[in-house]
Parts: C-alpha cells; sequence; structure tokens
C-alpha cells in the first residue's frame, strides 16, 4: 500500500528540515534503510519505508513531528523495531518516513521503590545489564527476546513471564509528543513535582491511550520492577495427552486468580524445543499434520510432555514450600497424570545459576536471551514466521474450542499447528505460530490466508485479537464490531481531534486519520 | 456556581422531553429533589440541582442525553450519589439536572471466571448480598460504606480494601452512553461476541478514559472478584509512637511490593474508633491540637496503637502461615516495638463469624457496613466531613513530608489532624478527614480554607490530589500543571470533540467544555 497523494516533493521538504535539524548522519535512505524494512517479509516492497529518521533527544521528536505536519508527510514510529512477527519497523503505508527511537536510551532506576523510567532506544539487555550492574537488587519483565525494545514492548500490548508480564497494565506515567508536536506527560507526571508512581492523575487517566495507538509517541514510560525474591523457584508442568490442554488452563486460571502463581503461566507443545534442536525435516519427512507416533517420539526425545506448563514462584522459602504444595493439590486434581517438576534457587545467585536453566526459566526471572530466534529456523535457515493471537476466556470449553477452530485452518494451508498460551489470569492469550521461508512469497501467502480466515472464525465464537501484523491490522480492527463498529468510530474520532493533519502511523490498529481513510482495506 | 447563559426555557423544554420519554415519576424536582443536594453543605444553594431525572434503561439514559444536547441543557452524573465527602450528588454548576441511575440495578455474576458485570444502580450492599446467595464463593472489594454505588465509586476511582481495592485499575470494559447520545463499549466488549475479561481491546485502551470522566455516563461495567480463600486472616499491627509511621509505611511498601500482603493496607491514629465510641467534647473539652497525654488515654482505653495498621492474608492455611511469619520479620525489622496480632477465619464460614469481627475486619472480606457514618458524629450529631487527599510515594521519608505539610495548616483552622494512609505498593493515599457541623457554615469555610491552602503546598512538594470535591476540582486540576497544564489542556481537547454541546458534568475534576469554560475558577 503506498499514498499516492503525497507529492514527492512533499517527502524531500520534509527530509530536508529534517536533516538541518537533526544532522545528515540522522536520516538514513537507500541501503541504510533496508534494516527498517519487515525483516519477515523482505521483497514485499508495498511497505518499504522512504526514509528512516533517528533523533536522540525528545526535542528533535517534537522536530521531526512538527517537519512531517508542516508538509503533510505520514511518519510510523518504532523504538528498537524488533516486533518481526508484526511487521518489524515497516509501515502500513509505503513509503512513510519511520522514525526510529534507537538513539533515546536511557534509563532511571528508582532503587528504593522499584521503578525503572526508559526511553525508546532501551532493550530488555540494557535494562537486565542496568540492574545487574546495580546488584540485581530488582528484576525486570521481559519477552523471550532480549533485543526489543522495553518501551515499544510496552506500548505495543506485549508481554513478558513475571508478575508484571502484562507490561500495557502496569504503566503509572508516560510522556509523549503528540501529533502537533507539543509535550503531554500523563498520570503523576502531569505534575511538575510529583515523583509517585501513582496507577493515574485527577480526572481521565489517558496513559493506555498512547499504547498500541498512533495518537502520539511515547519518549518516556515508568515501570514497575520485582524484587529480588529470597527463593526463586521455576516450575514445569508436563502433561502426557493432547486432552489434558484443558483442565491444564483451568488449573492455570485457579491458581493465578487465587495468587498462588503470580506470574504468567505459558503453555506448549514440543514443537518450540525441538525447532531449537533441528530443522522440521530432521524430524519428519512428511506433509502437514505431524503424524501422533511421530509427535511422541519427539516428546520423548526432548523429555517433554504432549502439554508443558511452565510458571514460577517467587518469595521466601516457606512461602515457596506452601504454594508449591497448593500447585501440587490443583493441578493432581485437574490433570492428574501431569508431573510437576521445581528447581530452588537462591535469588541473589540467579546470575550463577543462570547456565543451570532452561531458556524458559531464564526468562521467568526476566533474563532474556536470543535463543528463541532459532525456532524459526523450523522450515529452514530463512525463516520467518506470523503470529495468530486471539484472546479468549481461561476455561477448558474455551481453549478447546479455539484449537477446534483454528487448527484445520492452519493445517488446511500447509502449516503445523503450533500454539502457545499464556494464561493471564481470567483471560488468555492463545499465541499461533506459523513459521515460512521469508524468501518464499508463496508460503508468506498461505501464512496471511490463514490469518483472513481464522480471525473472523475465531472472532464469531468471541475470541478476539490483541495484537496484529501491519498487513491485517484492518482485517482484525474490522472484528470488533459492535454497534456498527463504535470502537473504530469513536477511536477515529480522537484520532481526526488530535492529529488533523494524520501524520502519526496511519493505520495502525486499524485507526486511519481522516486524510488516509479511503486507504483502508474492508475485508 | 450557576449558568446563567442557560435559558430556564431551555431547562423546561429539555424536562419536558424527558418527562414524555421516561415518564412523570422519572423527573424529581422540588423537595423530592433536595435528597440530591450536597449532604455535608445542605445550606450552599449554589450547587442545588434543578432537577433530577431518573432512567430505568440504557436507552432511557441515552433519549436524557439527546434531549439535554438539543436544547443545549447540562447533565450531571451520579449513580447512588453516595460519594458525600465529594459532594454526593451536586453539581459543579448549580441549577444542572443531575442524571440519578439508582433506578438500574443489574447484576450479572460469571461464576466460572469471578467477575461482576454490575450497572449504576447496583450498590456494595446489593452486590455482597447477591454473592451469598450464590454460595459466597466469590468475594467482592468495597469501600467502608456499603450504601455506595459499585460502578459509581469505581468511576469515582474509589478504593476498597482487598487485592481489587484500587478498583479503577481492574476494569477490563464497560459501556458508556457518549455526548452525542450513542452508546459504545470498550475492551473485548467492543466486539459482538467477546466474553473474555482481558484488561484491553485492538488499539488504544478507552476505558480509563470513562472514569473520574465528564466524557460519557457509564451504563455497566465489569470488575474482578476474589475466590472465597481457605482462611482468611486478618492482621492488625499496632505501633506504639507516632515516629512509627513512617517504618510501617516502609514495612508495608515492602510487604506489598513483594506480594506477601496482597490488599492495601490502611493506617490509622486512634481517632476513628474515638469517634465510633462517643464525640469529642467527651474525650476531650479544649482546643485543638488534641494534647499528646489525653490521646494516649485514648489509646489505652480503646486499646489502640498510636498508629494502627490493617491489613489481611488469604489462602491455604500453609500459605497463609507463611505469609504471617514474613509480615513479622519485616516488621519487627522496621518497628520493633510494634505488636502484630492476627484472627485465622474459615473462609467458609466468614458470615458466621462476622459479628467477631471489627468492621475493618469484616471491610477486608469485602463485607462493607456503615458503622463508618459515626465517625461523623466527632464535632455533633449533625456531622459532615471533607477530605484532603494526596499521593505520595509510599515511604517514610514521603509519609514524614507530608504530615509536615498537612498537620499544621489543618490545625490553624481549627481541626483535629486525622489522617488515614493507604498504601497501594509503591504508593501512598493520604486521606485527611475534616469533620465539621454540616449546619455551621463558618467551620464548613474552614475546612475549604484547609483545602485551598494545603494542596498547592502539597502539590510543590510532589503530592498531588487523587479525587475531589465539587468546590475545590478546579484548584486541584490546577495542580497538574506540567508543561503550562498541558494534562488539562489535552483532557479539554478530548472534551470539545467528544461533547461539542458541552452537555456533560461540565466543570467535573475541573475539566470544562468550550462553552462553560469561563467559568473556570482560576485561583
Amino acid at each position: 500500500m503506498s499514498a499516492p497523494e503525497i507529492n514527492p516533493a512533499d517527502y524531500e521538504a520534509a527530509l530536508a528540515d529534517i536533516r538541518i535539524r537533526l544532522g545528515d548522519d540522522a536520516v538514513l535512505t537507500g541501503e541504510a534503510a533496508h534494516e527498517f524494512r519487515d525483516p519477515y517479509d523482505p521483497l514485499d516492497e508495498s511497505h518499504y519505508p522512504a526514509a528512516v529518521v533517528q533523533p536522540s533527544t525528545v526535542e528533535e521528536v517534537q522536530a521531526v513531528v512538527r517537519a512531517a505536519a508542516r508538509h503533510g508527510v505520514p511518519l510510523w514510529t518504532s523504538s528498537q523495531g524488533r516486533n518481526n512477527g508484526y511487521g518489524g519497523s515497516a509501515p502500513v503505508i509505503g513509503g512513510t518516513i519511520v522514525v526510529n527511537l534507537r538513539r533515546m536510551d536511557r534509563i532511571e532506576i528508582d532503587e528504593e521503590l522499584g521503578l525503572a523510567v526508559v526511553e525508546p532506544g532501551v532493550r530488555f539487555f540494557d535494562l537486565v545489564e542496568e540492574l545487574r550492574r546495580r546488584g540485581n537488587r530488582w528484576w525486570t519483565s521481559a519477552p523471550s527476546l532480549g533485543w526489543g525494545s522495553v518501551l515499544g514492548n510496552t506500548a505495543d500490548h506485549g508481554f513478558g513471564y513475571t508478575e508484571y508480564g502484562d507490561h500495557a497494565a502496569h504503566v503509572p506515567a508516560l510522556e509523549v509528543v503528540l501529533p502537533d508536536g507539543s509535550l503531554l506527560r500523563t498520570g503523576m507526571w502531569a505534575s511538575s513535582a510529583s515523583r509517585a508512581p501513582h496507577p493515574r492523575g485527577f480526572g481521565p487517566n489517558v496513559t493506555p491511550l498512547f499504547l498500541q495507538s498512533n495518537l502520539g509517541i511515547v519518549t518516556k514510560l515508568a515501570r514497575p520492577l520485582t524484587p529480588r525474591p529470597e527463593v526463586y523457584a521455576p516450575l514445569t508442568i508436563k502433561a502426557p495427552a493432547a486432552a489434558d490442554v484443558g483442565p491444564l488452563v483451568d488449573a492455570m486460571r485457579i491458581l493465578t486468580t487465587e495468587g498462588t502463581i503470580t506470574n504468567i503461566p505459558n503453555l506448549t507443545t514440543a514443537l518450540g524445543a525441538a525447532a531449537m534442536r533441528k530443522p522440521r525435516d530432521e524430524w519428519y519427512d512428511g506433509g502437514v499434520p505431524i503424524p501422533d507416533d511421530v509427535y511422541q517420539q519427539m516428546c520423548e526425545e526432548l523429555a517433554l510432555g504432549w502439554w508443558n506448563c511452565v510458571a514460577a514462584l517467587y518469595g521466601p522459602a516457606a512461602v515457596v514450600q506452601a504454594r508449591l504444595a497448593r500447585v501440587r493439590e490443583v493441578v493432581r486434581e485437574h490433570v492428574p497424570d501431569a508431573e510437576v517438576t521445581v528447581k530452588m534457587i537462591s535469588g541473589s545467585e540467579i546470575d550463577d545459576e543462570i547456565e543451570s536453566l532452561t531458556h524458559r526459566e531464564a526468562l521467568q526471572a526476566g533474563r532474556p536471551s536470543l535463543v528463541m530466534l532459532e525456532t524459526a529456523k523450523w522450515r529452514g535457515e530463512d525463516g520467518g514466521h506470523l503470529e495468530i493471537s486471539p484472546i479468549g476466556r481461561a476455561t477448558a470449553q474455551d481453549v478447546q474450542r479455539m484449537i477446534e477452530i483454528l487448527r484445520p485452518v492452519v493445517e488446511a494451508e500447509g502449516y503445523d499447528f503450533w500454539p502457545s498460551l499464556y494464561v493471564i489470569k481470567r483471560s488468555m492469550m492463545f499465541l499461533c505460530v506459523l513459521n515460512y521461508d521469508r524468501f518464499d512469497p508463496e508460503s508468506i501467502a498461505a501464512a496471511y490466508r490463514v490469518a483472513r480466515r481464522a480471525y473472523p472464525a475465531l472472532a464469531k465464537a468471541g475470541y478476539l485479537p490483541y495484537r496484529g501484523n501491519i498487513r491485517v491490522m484492518d482485517m482484525m480492527q474490522d472484528q470488533f464490531d459492535w454497534n456498527d463498529h463504535a470502537i473504530r468510530r469513536f477511536t477515529e474520532l480522537l484520532k481526526d481531534a488530535l492529529d488533523p493533519a494524520g501524520v502519526l502511523s496511519p493505520g495502525k490498529q486499524g485507526i486511519w486519520p481522516e486524510r488516509f481513510r479511503s486507504l483502508r482495506q474492508s475485508d
């Protein structure tokens, strides 16, 4: 998709203004900008950025936004641009100028309260390193890949694996450049003097308005940290049968809702671990689906169950022991054949023990890595992936229903059914991974056919998406259809009021400014 | 304050339209409307409503909003109208039509997930009763007085005493009538089919935009419930010295941040309990402050410490015991002379044991009452009160500083310094209660002098308000001053975009529609 109504001369004029203000080295074009294409669909020219600009300060972000508004040229924001399953830094409208915020990388830590304030360029790796440098008194929450932006992940409604793993739910305050180039601070930061990390200020809380949003460019946000526990106890629950998934979800909902497990349990099949060991064709040279007996052998070789759940307990040894007994009780009740294993690690020795932990165990202690990148190589070295990620009620009945809907659609297009489930107390995020060869347009097209068939079918049954790739954002937003798409009409009313020139990330999450609304792809 | 630009004939025309649509009995005027004045400042004519309308359905709320917009007549919303310290149902602009939602009182309970969906007329008493009728499998969070609206309290950023005590932080979805009379549902409710109580939908989360807000009239919202625990263990921590408050706040911050205590601890002096026993002049017939030796006698007679903290533990017996040991350890470390006592109550027998519990102990199990109303009688039978309620970082240093700022201002106007502190993990709400005779204009004026002196002084030191009385909302919003009041300018931009006729609750939280902006009272 491109925006034919933008005159190339306006782009040039905007970039010229930006060069004068930010310096030539802050503007990337040609090959230098290739990194900011969608890494998992590199041949798709329709979403190539025209150029990339890299401001170093808030004032420079303001200058970029003002230049864009002056010349009527749309921008697209990325922090690190590592949300690869969703498009990386690639804009919805091809030919847009990408504002990449990697150069803004300051971290502040409030050691007394356990709070991090980060700029968009701060990666999870950077935050972990800063906390380590300070003695590891506080731990962060992180997604599996540590190279991404803490702020970017949070702003995109991303998830991690700790108590604060629902990152967007735990942002007390942020700073944002509005579409007119002015600056706003939210929550208690809306006062000159407050340093209280209260969840909101006085009057309507507008912080969440800038997450998964094109209403501003977030330049700083606050996030709580977890105190280092006396004992860190990662759990593994192996369930032997395919049908165990429902009762396992029930058990995790009960345990998280009652507060016995305080982080976000993750349920997976063996495919992720299998992919980290070797590519698909070394496990099985046939088509889809992998037969049950082959899958069973895979589980045995990897010492995994049919379903595998990780979660963790944190706290004083006695509290962890008491909680563990309760976990065993609830799991036994719901999934009698499941096996629960646990490691007990001293919180203060976590970094010495890190080698003895699996990557998932490290992750629940807020230590991300890059090992999960290996899983993309399931179909060959040049792997890419697309995620289908609906949210459902966290119940046995709902997870079964989601599988019934998703699996046939996925397999009909030649993909392995590869679920990863996150139990977020009462709701469940059902991540379904489609791994393909990123230089093979046909399998990429097949992946998008899955998305276009699966989402409407899921939505009809009550399972709506939480996040989406730039190519299908309109279709995903379409699913929120109550009262003739009241939510989209409302959000676009806000968009038009705040961004009359339509410059900030048009089309993001299916929200279009009036000026570009004709570009919406209605299915 | 009144709105002289509204023609009385327009009010009459709007009310006539509303009578036709809702029926005569849905419109209260004259004496029937007196109940909806500010109960704690009944003589202040400047905030009397012109009339009260009581819709029974969402469609009727829509009809009322449309009639108001058609005739350009402002409305003010109340659910039950029991937030008495903040004005009850009284509007900022006198002569406004109050939309009172008591007639909308449906409750739905999702027994599997532990979720309540309530309309505005549902009181905490009603919700508790409904849960009891269903076997008490789930408990609610509630503020001390049970007569108020669950939805109204949540929408006003009110607090309770359980894990979900920060009510506004736990609203997955709501339904709202917009200023144009149209209906919006937020979160996952923005789809026709979803029943997942996920904290947000796809794109910017607009749910919080309608809490402590005049951007819509909330007609329904969802709230999580707490599972009945095996053991409910209310704690009392008595600290002997005035100086113990700081270390006690530190201890509570540490215990809540690490997850040992999962509810919201509340620290009080003896004044509340003293007021429930008998009025001030029976304790002490002198002026302010009550001398330390008299206060000490009061504590002894009431068997209280100088500072008294309540909190609670919930869960399996072994988990509760292990947590209790950790509570004792942290309290001993920070406040060596404090005494920790605990009751162990079977969660399933809570209602049989209720008589043996103090009202605070019942409250942390989600059982509110009306006994706290007695405290308003400190200065006589016709008691009323005003609250000063800044938010600070939950640290010893900050609580001391807040006391240093507040106490002299309060006492200079002849009030007893009456603090009640809520530790909400990293932040602390400092509720300072001013009890007066509600028919004595001079002591009411003195209370507002306290507010007008205290808030700016507090704000300068970093302590900003969380909620406020209708008479001082402008002054409170003024304190959020960063970047020339960017937050107010931003929120009013939203207000003008959504409510061009300026009909919904003008002036609420200091947010004014363009039409009435000249009524803002700048200090």
